[in-house]
């Protein structure tokens, strides 16, 4: 499994995040398989208990240690020359041979956010003189400063999403169940060119105040308030949008609320760029809301950074002093949510370029009226 | 998501983990999404950067502790009613609220095997008197059980695996690409019954060498030996088998091969039972292999435990001196992979149950000759 279709230049990539480690006084990376291993290796092993590490070294060249009978798999990965590839066999200890390759002087080791703790624990034990933490900071920036062949990847996977969306608004929902939705969603996801439809929302009337609903048997009809929010993933890349539709004519507290959500994804949107916190950014949608007596309502954070991974840095939260920079990639998904009664988001996938910030989701932000 | 059609016990299942727990001296268990929370819980998330968490402590309830916005979905899955759930908001601090679920007091902690290093670090940090170690052992061990109704499943995602072989074979496979009949395997598993077709390797001839080889287009000719190993999930538990055709008459040589790797295969089958060790099971296959003088072309373990995982405890390989016990079901596949020439390999399913080990593939094991 390799990570899509575009050519990458990953020994550029090993380098930065080789410097970036430096900068960071690390003496080395651990990544396991993961998004951050196909962003340097283009290597896309399934995590598993037999250890698959890349070990990134400042002034060193970065090695691949696999299970011996993955090797020649992984010699196939598209970064597979920029690196050394090593096997360990069945019944070694592969933590010991990345301690070895670490080298006895190192103190201070972080690891890939999504490295299994069954791993962690080991190399801690391999390396008991290190201290250990994770790579998101090092990694993951580097990850969030799309280059433009990225962002062009992830332009395409939200025309696709969008296309998608379009199908299903000019099909109309109504009288079909969440699931039945869900499922034709899907199918329009890949007819439009993505390769995985990896989540889809249908979250109508009550249960749209739950916002990770699972699509379930409720039939849709007329009157009902309908969150959908899907993607999945193309070229490698992810798509994640939401529109919510209205089932014939809102009520006018309906349209009303969906107005409220509108101006928050608008005035966050306005607010990003180069400098902007992603305290602030949540702020500003943030804001919106709860000066529209909203405030208690908007219970999860107003967005996170995309790329090979659905969710990655930066995320706009609360708490999070990083300034956003270009290149970044990110949802602004404000939304209200009243229990019992319904729900409502919009969420598109923003892009900070030198121009300033553009939507990569295009549908109509409108509250529409399906049938 | 939830874990299947099957119905469990799952109050029963947390209490035997909290006894397990204490029996082995520790405080706490912290387990993120993984199959051990499906195990105890039914509840099946995704691992993302938002930690989800099950904390069990002998003599208590245990907590699910979830993101906000996943809380309605989680109080749907099969095990909540035995479980206390609960939420935390975005730009919280959920590492704070396990500490504050496991108490101060708390020194011996285990977490999953499969939680990120992520939420590990961060859970070091808020526990910072506490040692940490894999919950493998514990949860494992119990999950390495298996009782009548999951041996039961086992059973039919093996008998289905087995009925997309025999189409396979009736199909024949001359002719068409490595990929193409990977494609056509994955369809047959899906039509016999499993919900997802994880893997289907399909290796041709020189292929054959590399033991996970990804399909090719690679197109298989007459006179190829070609190793099939497939599998994925039925009602929540795998198959995994594996089986060695020669496309047309195999040569000598092929069938003197494929003759010791199923005598190695037989001889494991009669050694495993209650206080064999996982050790010796491996050493009953590869005696037979070394003996036939190809000891360096099996280069891996012999077997790995299966059920909710495709790979779980008890691991057939080299230092595993940990006895088999009744209830346990794991793979016998040992191999020879002769580089540049081919590969063969031969793996069932075994369930170890009163009465001794029981296969659960039953595609014949000859060489089988196929167009």
């Amino acid at each position: 499994m390799t990570g899509g279709a575009i050519a990458h230049d990953y020994a550029g990539r090993l380098a930065r995040v080789a410097a970036a480690a430096e900068e960071a006084g690390l003496d080395a990376l651990v990544i396991g398989p993961s998004q951050d291993l196909v962003y340097l290796t283009g290597y896309e092993p399934l995590p598993l208990e037999r250890l698959t590490a890349l070990v990134v070294r400042p002034g060193a060249t970065s090695v691949l240690l696999v299970p011996e009978l993955e090797r020649p798999g992984a010699l196939l990965a598209p970064g597979a020359s920029a690196i050394e590839t090593t096997g360990w066999l069945d019944g070694g200890d592969p933590y010991h041979d990345v301690a070895r390759i670490v080298g006895p002087a190192a103190r201070r080791v972080a690891v890939g956010d999504q490295l299994w703790a069954l791993h962690l624990l080991h190399l801690e034990q391999a390396l008991a003189d290190a201290e250990f933490q994770p790579a998101g900071p090092v990694v993951g920036g580097l990850r969030a400063r799309k280059d433009e062949g990225e962002i062009d990847a992830l332009s395409r996977a939200g025309a696709a999403a969008d296309a998608a969306f379009g199908r299903l608004v000019a099909d109309g929902i109504g009288g079909r169940t969440e699931r039945e939705v869900a499922v034709a969603l899907a199918g329009y996801l890949l007819d439009a060119g993505h390769q995985t439809a990896d989540f889809t929302i249908v979250a109508s009337g009550p249960n749209g105040a739950s916002p990770h609903h699972e699509p379930s048997d409720r039939r849709i009809a007329a009157g009902d308030v309908v969150v959908l929010d899907f993607g999945g993933k193309l070229d490698g890349y992810c798509s994640d949008m939401t529109r919510t539709v209205s089932v014939g004519e809102p009520s006018a507290e309906v349209a009303e609320t969906h107005a409220v959500v509108r101006e928050a994804q608008q005035t966050a949107f306005e607010s990003v760029g180069d400098g902007v916190t992603g305290e602030e950014a949540d702020r500003a949608a943030r804001d919106v809301i709860e000066k529209a007596g909203f405030g208690e309502a908007f219970f999860h954070r107003t967005g996170h950074g995309i790329g090979l991974d659905v969710h990655e840095a930066p995320y706009l939260v609360t708490g999070n002093d990083r300034p956003l920079e270009t290149g970044n990639c990110f949802s602004i998904e404000p939304g209200i949510y009243l229990e019992g009664r319904f729900g409502i988001r919009i969420e598109d996938i923003v892009a900070l370029t030198g121009d300033g910030p553009r939507r990569l989701n295009e549908a109509p932000r409108d509250l529409l009226v399906v049938g």
